[in-house]
């Protein structure tokens, strides 16, 4: 079915609200799903929705719930997410931590007991848009073996980066996978092949085979799987979250999220000395018009591609699959109208 | 020729003192090259030695001078490494900040006018020993290709990540390259096919071509170019400093060094809950022990192989190539004594 991306965040927030969700929770959250869809990442889009309310019926999930910030210095708070809404916590939390940054030049929320993030690229371009540079990382189920290894204990750990640019900021938001296990698990319902490099079988060596992947890769080889530790070593030594095989609750209905989600936010204007070289924009300018491979399209810079998807989706509006649309409808009937 | 390592840090020191270089900040630029010989990085080790005193020969590096730093805020510093060396620099600028971590929790350090920093992997191992975790980078010069793109344009710009654990901290230090502009030369000079993607040729298309090589290629494709970009837009927004094709006096004798580099301390015992997982040095030992590649070694936690590789060398002494034994003898003929 095809919908109008603010139709689809209104009929989102309308199906949270029928769990008791408030409108202001249900309203973040639909929209962190529905930018999702708007920027390419389906991941992190509707099809979340039923998992989100699955999580609230069985009380994992407490979407109303109010985060408890404790700054032990000026600079630095820890978070109790009290089983709040990923987005609804995190974005209280944003808020906060550049306010602190603004007052101190820099500042860090370590936070814990939140539920999925979602989208990360949303947070940093919020703030990088008001100025701050930021740095937002968040820990996941263990999905990704060691390099040189053959089991999964490691998390697809993103991270995102936000800097101030014109005309637009500088978005970096990856996975430290080379792939996610739902395109995995897509393999494996259609039987296509995997790309190598992507899954190990349980020996540890490269599988094309959906089937016979017992972990991801992550991206990069060593590199990236130093990089995946590292984020999951900084979010553990903060958050005091769980790490590795013990982390649950952003894959299932039932669990308990004990993953952990650091925010450090800097305020350039608190230690710019006079600029001695070409600004930022404009060497992000300069990339992108710099020479493509050959027969390739032009330099991107990150965020540039999820910029231009969402420019398309909001006029052309967003392409759902029907088995997600029945799925939403399935959620609460009565608030579906026909799309067509 | 072989020589104990000890023995080749009081020659570099004696050469840097030669050089009008004072007693401390020889022993710490000299202490810096070392340990990269020590940890399996030649690249940053003794071969460097000769361009450090060109440098100083020439004016463009000024040994001698205090680094001024200014704290903009409690938790923030800019400083101004006077063209100081790197290792001298960034060592004072790495204890100040992480006197102000303890204090606040977590403080930033934005540095410009220092020389290169050398090995990174060993400021935030010591800070780690000290129960910080760190994250240091720096910029390099233009070597590395965008994702898509044919021109050098960004830096090989490492990221340095030091995090406490037992028995020992947990230890990054990587490039974004695929790999260093010292290997492609390398190749050049003795006519070895580079491994494929490695660089691009100037039509932007992967090389194993040496000589054709116009571009390092990031490592990990989008993802490691993304990374390498986002460093090089944190050091530009926070120091000010050069960016892209503008950066200079990394590789050269002549030209001053005006790349930034930027240290986050951060100081966990401000943050900690009580921690409700596996701790992160019980989580290091699990993938250290876990299930191998069929036919591979145990599996490593960064920084393991670069301690393993020191523990050698400081037993069986320094290899160094005779042609860099008689590059440092003509620097300074008086001062070095018969190795054998």
């Amino acid at each position: 079915v095809n919908i109008a991306a603010a139709r689809a965040e209104g009929l989102a927030r309308r199906i949270l609200e029928a769990e008791g969700v408030a409108a202001e929770p249900a309203g973040i959250q639909a929209r962190w799903l529905v930018e999702a869809e708007l920027r390419g990442h389906p991941s992190h889009g509707l099809q979340r929705l039923p998992m989100v309310v699955q999580r609230i019926r069985s009380g994992v999930s407490s979407p109303n719930a109010a985060p408890v910030v404790s700054w032990s210095t000026p600079a630095c708070a820890t978070v109790d997410g009290a089983g709040g809404l990923g987005p609804v916590v995190m974005r209280h939390v944003a808020a906060l931590t550049a306010g602190r940054a603004r007052e101190h030049g820099i500042a860090l929320a370590a936070v814990s007991n939140a539920n999925h993030l979602g989208l990360l690229a949303l947070y940093v371009e919020e703030l990088a848009r008001d100025g701050l540079l930021a740095i937002l990382t968040t820990v996941s189920e263990a999905l990704v073996h060691p390099h040189g290894g053959a089991e999964a204990l490691v998390g697809t750990n993103p991270l995102a980066v936000g800097v101030p640019a014109e005309p637009e900021p500088f978005v970096l938001d990856m996975a430290t996978s080379a792939t996610s296990m739902g395109r995995v698990l897509n393999a494996r319902r259609t039987g296509a092949a995997l790309q190598d490099g992507w899954a190990v079988d349980a020996a540890g060596r490269s599988t094309t085979d959906a089937d016979a992947a017992v972990a991801l890769s992550p991206f990069g080889g060593a590199k990236g799987y130093a990089l995946g530790l590292a984020l999951e070593l900084i979010v553990g030594t903060l958050t005091a979250s769980a790490l590795g095989r013990a982390v649950t609750g952003t894959l299932d209905a039932e669990s308990v999220c004990n993953k952990g989600d650091v925010l450090i936010c800097v305020d350039p204007g608190r230690l710019a000395q006079p600029p001695r070289g070409e600004s930022v924009s404009a060497y992000l300018e300069a990339i992108r018009h710099s020479l493509p491979t050959d027969g390739e399209g032009p330099v991107a810079v990150p965020g540039d591609r999820a910029r231009e998807r969402k420019r398309r989706r909001l006029d052309a509006g967003l392409d759902l699959p029907d088995s997600l649309w029945a799925e939403l409808e399935a959620l609460n009937p009565n608030l579906m109208e026909n799309p067509a």
